[in-house]
């Protein structure tokens, strides 16, 4: 990341100097389409702020771990599931996901869903839920 | 702040339960039609995200202080500045401002200026500049 004081944004949802990574290992976990910019780590205060874009029709994996999410959607549409409800999503809506809580965003079929996401720069691993536990789990998704 | 995992946006730049506050004390230090809304305070994270709008025409305090504030603009135009330098903002813009930096943000004539600004949930107080500093300090905006 760039040192200036000043980022500059660049075409469409990317940065100058920021790299467009992606959102975990392939084959890590179940996942589609979802990349991932890491936007402010400021020096002592041990949290990052990211940038996460779901393709149309992606999703980001299924999962819980002791770290809290602070989600700010900034582009698009989609879904996310928290815990046993799910929630339509459209820009400047808020989504806290607390500790140990099952969650997963979805981009809509016709549009994006691009967020912001604070966490803690240190965090445990993510659990990942057993076929059947998932079936389960996203039923709210499906309602 | 509500505690459902998701805090709905409302119209305008607002949210469902988040409180418009003052950005200051009346009177406490120079400012300009800035309001302050607090989005997130994740627990055992230490830190907040705020929504800041600085009306047109309407400036933030002149200050440094310690803490840090990581800053993205997500509405509108302006200006700011940071330590000597000025620059043109425009939505999605990153701005870092490092400890006992001056800085200062201003909302363009004819548009509001509505931004993100992560920072520790301690922070130390504000240094003000005498008017002579202060003439000194912020000439990169005239110029």
């Amino acid at each position: 990341m760039d040192h200036e004081p000043l980022v500059r944004r660049a075409a469409g949802w990317n940065w100058e100097g920021v790299d467009v990574l992606r959102y975990k290992e392939e084959g890590a976990a179940p996942f589609r389409d979802v990349t991932r910019q890491v936007l402010f780590e400021p020096p002592g205060l041990g949290v990052q702020l990211r940038y996460f874009e779901v393709a149309a029709g992606g999703h980001t994996t299924l999962e819980r771990h002791e770290h809290v999410h602070a989600v700010m959607v900034v582009r698009g549409r989609g879904r996310c599931l928290v815990g046993d409800r799910a929630w339509d999503l459209a820009e400047r809506d808020l989504v806290n996901v607390p500790p140990m809580t099952w969650h997963q965003f979805h981009a809509a079929a016709d549009a994006p869903l691009g967020f912001l996401c604070l966490v803690s720069s240190e965090r445990d691993r993510p659990q990942l839920p057993t076929p059947d536990e998932a079936q389960a789990v996203s039923a709210p998704l499906r309602g």
